[in-house]
């Protein structure tokens, strides 16, 4: 590749041409005219979901009814699905189930692994991380009166945080604001060495990078399927637990599908011993039955290629930014180093809200996170290389011209 | 009416000609040869269902994307479906929110009804309901170590066992396995008598009977939209939260959907004051979309006329099982007075399970319910009169014939 300084259209014309993830491109829904970097808030619509949704609508429910919990495979749906996220993250069969939201997941395996170091007391987080985890965790310690703390620090910090008296460390693979990528590893093994355990939070990292849950040893995690899995507006969460922590404690929400013998309608709880004590109640089968068909697409695509792509999109929007956009004040709040990020390049900007909102107009769609970030996430299987001088362009005649200026924007945000 | 016991088939034909609710069978997708007893466990698909998913994957998703959260409405959507089952359940605007499931929803309003009772350690339950209930509760009270202890009770017992040491009666309006009715009001009156909160679970009543929280002075409420209210498989359920008790204690699964400003990304939890704070994280959009559906329907009907029908319905069956089954060792186990059940009967039989998979095999859709209960559910907006003429005589059949002695029918259950 030239010199990125010196990067044509044309040059990107040609990346798109030898893209190997091309293919992929044309099976999703995307407008005409519009240039999508947000699909680390709500991934693009796989054409496929469409026909899925109808078959299980029309048929599974319409035409077999009540059946289909059988003939239709909807009993094990969280399971099968799970098993399928599992081979994206580096995760075993029988480690992972796709159910309820992440934000339920977390307290779940948050109350399991506080009963799992009970003599502790410090759960550690990063601060300025997405607040759901935060929220959830402060709830479930309120709950639980144990005089629970959360220690919040920042990426910097984390290593010296995780002492002897910490019970848990819970935190977010990549940062939803920042898109910095903390290291699994080397976390784990220090987690582990002071006698804690980890959660860690794949919501912006699983289907954009290669993840080795178990090869990290990773005791417990939780993610998002509305991203870069685009399972669609608020589908179903998912959680793994490493086998050799299932069938001890168990969690704590515990609706019929985490008994032993649900259809036996015992009055006494009886957990199930394996993953299977991870769900709850029924699951929305239509929206779970949608997340099947981003996660199938994501297993035919090879995820060093997705990582290798996702990096280049970074660094040429970067470059080009630079080119282009020196001179309106906006800074860099990821890290410029690949290695070291996920899958999004945040801007930071005084003016960011309006910014984007001007974007937004000419059908560039990135978010804005308060106070000052303008996210674009880049989703390999269907962000074009062409598609980041096209924004970079239109974001430079904003800035020319000021359009931003017009003041005309309200203030109502979108879901992360 | 004619004498029941003198019954024709073209006496039904009349009362389906009459049937003022005869309009809203055509809006239901119902297989050829199917007569389907099982909207008690999994409610038909309205036709409508289909074009609303559709719209919402293809147009709201696929097409405007992250901006439907304002523009497609979906970041209102709990609340708005939520005050629409308000109207079905003599509940108030900002009374209602339809999100996650059942269990989950009880987990929420146990554990703000045992905050605010914290002095007392008793729950007051039906031992032989539906039983996530119970596991749920056992769940909370295992996680708050606070000696909290279940009174599990028969029906005839439930009033002398609210007594000054109850904190809450948790109670599901009408059994999912027998069918009868609780009376809501006088047991009602006896919790607040006592000091006492109470939960309804409204999961086999709402949709088939005319319900009255607030004049029955109810203090919370949850209950399933995938039954009655034909919301879809595992479709997301809903709470109810008197206006009275909101903005006080604070639910336990606090996620960012529940804080008072989730946009501020702030790291402390702040709960809304209101019937929000019972959210916790995203919804399923394409799923919670399709309960709108079902409720609307319901919203056109009148619920006096559905009560009246569905009692009709129960009355009519059990006359034909006495005067077509009286021989074959069938019992009935739900109330015969129309005023003390449901939308169901229930009948008994050691052979139930065979006798329901012999049923199933010549299109009759009912469940079984371990061990002996076989439950047909009647739900009015489309199940025909004739129906009931042509199950019965099918079910004579397989007993005259001893068809369901095969034993070919393997024993795995579908989803109650």
């Amino acid at each position: 590749m030239k010199n990125f300084l010196k990067i044509t259209r044309e040059d990107l014309e040609e990346l798109d041409n030898q893209d190997p993830l091309k293919q992929f491109g044309s099976e999703f829904n995307m407008p005409e005219g519009i240039l999508y970097f947000d699909g680390n808030s709500l991934g693009a619509m796989p054409h496929a979901t469409l026909d899925r949704v109808n078959k299980v609508v029309l048929e599974e429910w319409g035409s077999k009814l009540i059946t289909s919990w059988n003939s239709s495979g909807w009993h094990s749906l969280s399971e099968t699905i799970g098993n399928k996220i599992a081979k994206l993250v580096g995760a075993g069969d029988g480690e992972v189930v796709c159910v309820d939201g992440t934000g339920l997941n977390i307290h779940k395996v948050h109350a399991v692994a506080l009963k799992m170091r009970a003599d502790r007391k410090v759960i550690v987080m990063e601060g300025s991380n997405f607040p759901t985890d935060a929220y959830i965790t402060q709830g479930l310690i309120d709950q639980l009166e144990q005089n629970h703390k959360i220690r919040f620090v920042e990426k910097d910090q984390i290593l010296d945080a995780i002492t002897e008296d910490v019970a848990l460390v819970s935190l977010t693979q990549v940062h939803y604001k920042m898109g910095h990528l903390l290291d699994m590893k080397s976390i784990t093994q220090k987690v582990h060495d002071t006698g804690a355990l980890v959660v860690w939070d794949l919501s912006h990292s699983a289907g954009v990078l290669p993840i080795a849950l178990n090869q990290c040893n990773v005791d417990f995690a939780v993610g998002c399927t509305y991203k870069y899995l685009n399972g669609g507006p608020g589908s179903p969460g998912y959680l793994f637990v490493a086998k050799r922590h299932q069938g001890k404690e168990t969690q704590p929400l515990t609706g019929w599908w985490s008994h032993e013998k649900p259809f036996a309608f015992e009055q006494e709880y009886r957990p199930k011993n394996d993953i299977g004590q991870f769900l709850s109640g029924t699951q929305p089968i239509v929206a779970l039955a949608a997340v099947e068909v981003g996660i199938d697409m994501l297993l035919r695509a090879d995820m060093d290629c997705i990582r290798t792509k996702s990096l280049a999109l970074g660094d040429i929007f970067i470059r080009l930014i630079k080119k282009h956009l020196s001179d309106y004040g906006l800074t860099l709040a990821t890290p410029i180093t690949g290695a070291h990020r996920g899958s999004q390049i945040s801007l930071r900007s005084k003016n960011g809200f309006a910014i984007m909102q001007a974007l937004k107009e000419v059908g560039v769609i990135g978010d804005f996170r308060a106070p000052d970030n303008m996210r674009f996430g880049f989703a390999p299987l269907y962000t074009r290389y062409t598609d980041l001088w096209d924004a970079v362009i239109k974001l430079r005649a904003i800035m020319e011209n000021d359009t931003w200026k017009a003041g005309r924007f309200s203030r109502v945000p979108d879901v992360t």
